[in-house]
C-alpha cells in the first residue's frame, strides 16, 4: 500500500469516527426532544434518528448519492438508535447533565457535520457557495426535521448564531480546501471555526439583527 | 413463456393490486383528514394525494428509484384522486360508516404498504435493518406529510403501535426473504403480522411505554 | 450555428430569465413572511431561499435531476438571497408597497415557476397527467415548504384558486405541446392561463367549494 492509500484511508477511518460521533450527539438531543414532548419510546427513537440522520440524509438527496450513506450502511441508524435508547432508558441519569454542557455538545455536534460534509460535497464538483450551503443543510437539516415533526418553528431559525455557525465553518473549510491544505486539515480547521463561533454566540448572547 | 415468468407476471400483477389498493385506502384517510381541517375540493385532493404517495415516494427518493414509481405509472395518483373525490362527493354517505370499521381498513392499508415496499427494496440489495426502516417509512410517511401540512404532530407519532406495527411487519418479511421464501409467501406473512398487531394493539389499548 | 439551434440559444436564455425572475419574485414573498414571523436575518435569507428554491428543488428530486438545476448554478441561490437582503435592508421601503401589487407580483410568479417547469419535465418523457402535476408541485412547493417552517398549514391549501391556478396553467401547456405548438409559445400560452385564472379568482372572490 502507497503512503497516499494509507493517507486515504485513515481519513476515510477518521471521518467516519466523525460522523458517527456527530450521529450520537445529535442522536441524544433527538430524543430529549421527543421526551420533552411526551413521546413514547417509538417517538424517541423516530426522532433520534430523524435528528440525527436528517441532515446527511437531505444532504445525500440534493447531491443524488443515493441511497444515502446513513442508510447504505447499517452503523449510522443503529449508532442514532443506540443514543435514542440511552436517553430513554437513562432518562434519570441523563437528566443530570448540566445544559451548558449540553450545548457545547450539540456545538460539537454541529461542528462535525459541517465538516464530515464538505468533503463529500466537493467531491461531486459543486460551486463553493451551494458547497457552503449544504455543510449548512447537513449541520441544521435534522434539528429542522424533528422541529418540523413536533409542529414547531424550528429552533436553528431563532438559535444564537447557530446556523450561521455551520455555515461560517463550511465557508472556512471551502476556502481552506482551495489555498490547497488536505482536506483533512481544512476540515479541522472549519470545524474549530464553526464550533468557536457558535460557542462565543451562546456565551456573549449575540443575536442576529432583525428588520425594523 | 417459462414457468417462472408466469409465476413473476403474477407477482407482479398481485403487487399492483395490493399497490393500488393500499392506495386508495390511505387517500380514502387523507381526504377525510381534509374535510377534518375544513380544506376545500383542493385541499382534499391534495391530501389524498399526499397521504397515498407519499410513504411511497420518499421510499423511492430514498433508494434512489427516479421517477417515483407513483409518479411514473399514472394509475397511482389516478387511484388517490379518485378517492379523494369519492370523499368529498360522497361526504354524507362515507360518514355513515363506523369508525371501527376505518381502524381495520387503515391496518389494511399500512400492512399492505409495508408488503409491497420491502420486495422492491431487497431487490436494492439493502441491509435488513435498513429494509425493514424503509417498510416503516413506506407505511407511515404518506400519513406523517398529511399531519405536518395540517401543523399537527403526527399521528403515527403517537398512535396505538402504530409504526410498530409496520416496523414488526417489514422485520417479518425480510426475515421470511432470508430463509428462502418465495417474495409472494414472505408478503403475505409480513402483511399479516403487521395487520395483527396493529388490531391486537387497537383492541387491548396496547401502549408504548414513555421514559419517567 | 444552424437555425434551430439559434432558436434553442434564444428559448433557453428566456427560460433562465424566467426562472430567475420567479425567483426574485418569490424569494421577496418569503423574505416578507419571515419578518412578519419576528425572525433574525438568518431566518429571511432562509425563507427567501426555501420559498424562491423549494419548489423547483422537490421537482428535480422526483425526476431525478442531480444535483437540482437551482443547486448546479450559483445564479439561483445568489438571486434569492438578493431578494431576502431587498427586504431585509429595506423593509421601510418595501412596506409601501401596495398588497395589490403583492398579489399579482406572487401570481406572477406562480405563473413563470409553472411554465419554467413543464419543458423541462417533458423533456424526462413523463405522462401528461403527472407533468401537470409536477408543474403544480414547482409552483407551490416552495410556499408549502415556508409555511411549514413556520408551522403554520400551507395557504397554498387555502387560497382561492392559487394551486388550482398553477395545475390549470400547466394542463394548457402540456396540452399546447401535445398539439404541436413549439415549447417557448406553449410556456407562454400556459403561463397567462395560470396567471389570469388566478387574477380572475382573486378579482371575484371565487373559492373551491367545500364537502358538507
Amino acid at each position: 500500500m502507497s503512503e497516499s492509500q494509507t493517507i486515504k484511508g485513515a481519513s476515510d477511518r477518521l471521518l467516519l469516527v466523525v460522523d458517527l460521533a456527530g450521529t450520537f450527539l445529535f442522536g441524544l438531543e433527538g430524543a430529549r426532544t421527543a421526551i420533552g414532548g411526551n413521546l413514547d419510546f417509538l417517538g424517541v427513537m423516530v426522532l433520534a434518528f430523524a435528528t440525527a440522520l436528517g441532515g446527511g440524509i437531505i444532504r445525500d438527496l440534493l447531491i443524488g448519492d443515493h441511497p444515502p450513506a446513513s442508510l447504505r450502511d447499517w452503523r449510522y441508524a443503529t449508532t442514532a438508535f443506540l443514543a435514542g435508547a440511552f436517553v430513554f432508558f437513562l432518562y434519570r441519569v441523563q437528566q443530570g447533565v448540566p445544559a451548558s454542557l449540553i450545548v457545547v455538545l450539540d456545538a460539537a455536534g454541529l461542528s462535525l457535520f459541517a465538516v464530515a460534509e464538505n468533503q463529500k460535497v466537493l467531491a461531486f464538483q459543486i460551486n463553493p457557495l451551494i458547497a457552503a450551503l449544504l455543510g449548512t443543510i447537513t449541520g441544521v437539516g435534522g434539528g429542522t426535521i424533528r422541529d418540523m415533526l413536533l409542529a414547531q418553528v424550528p429552533v436553528v431559525l431563532r438559535a444564537k448564531v447557530y446556523a450561521t455557525a455551520a455555515f461560517f465553518g463550511s465557508v472556512v473549510m471551502v476556502i481552506a480546501r482551495r489555498i490547497g491544505l488536505r482536506p483533512t486539515v481544512a476540515a479541522v480547521i472549519g470545524g474549530v471555526a464553526c464550533f468557536a463561533l457558535r460557542m462565543l454566540a451562546v456565551h456573549y448572547h449575540w443575536n442576529l439583527p432583525k428588520a425594523t
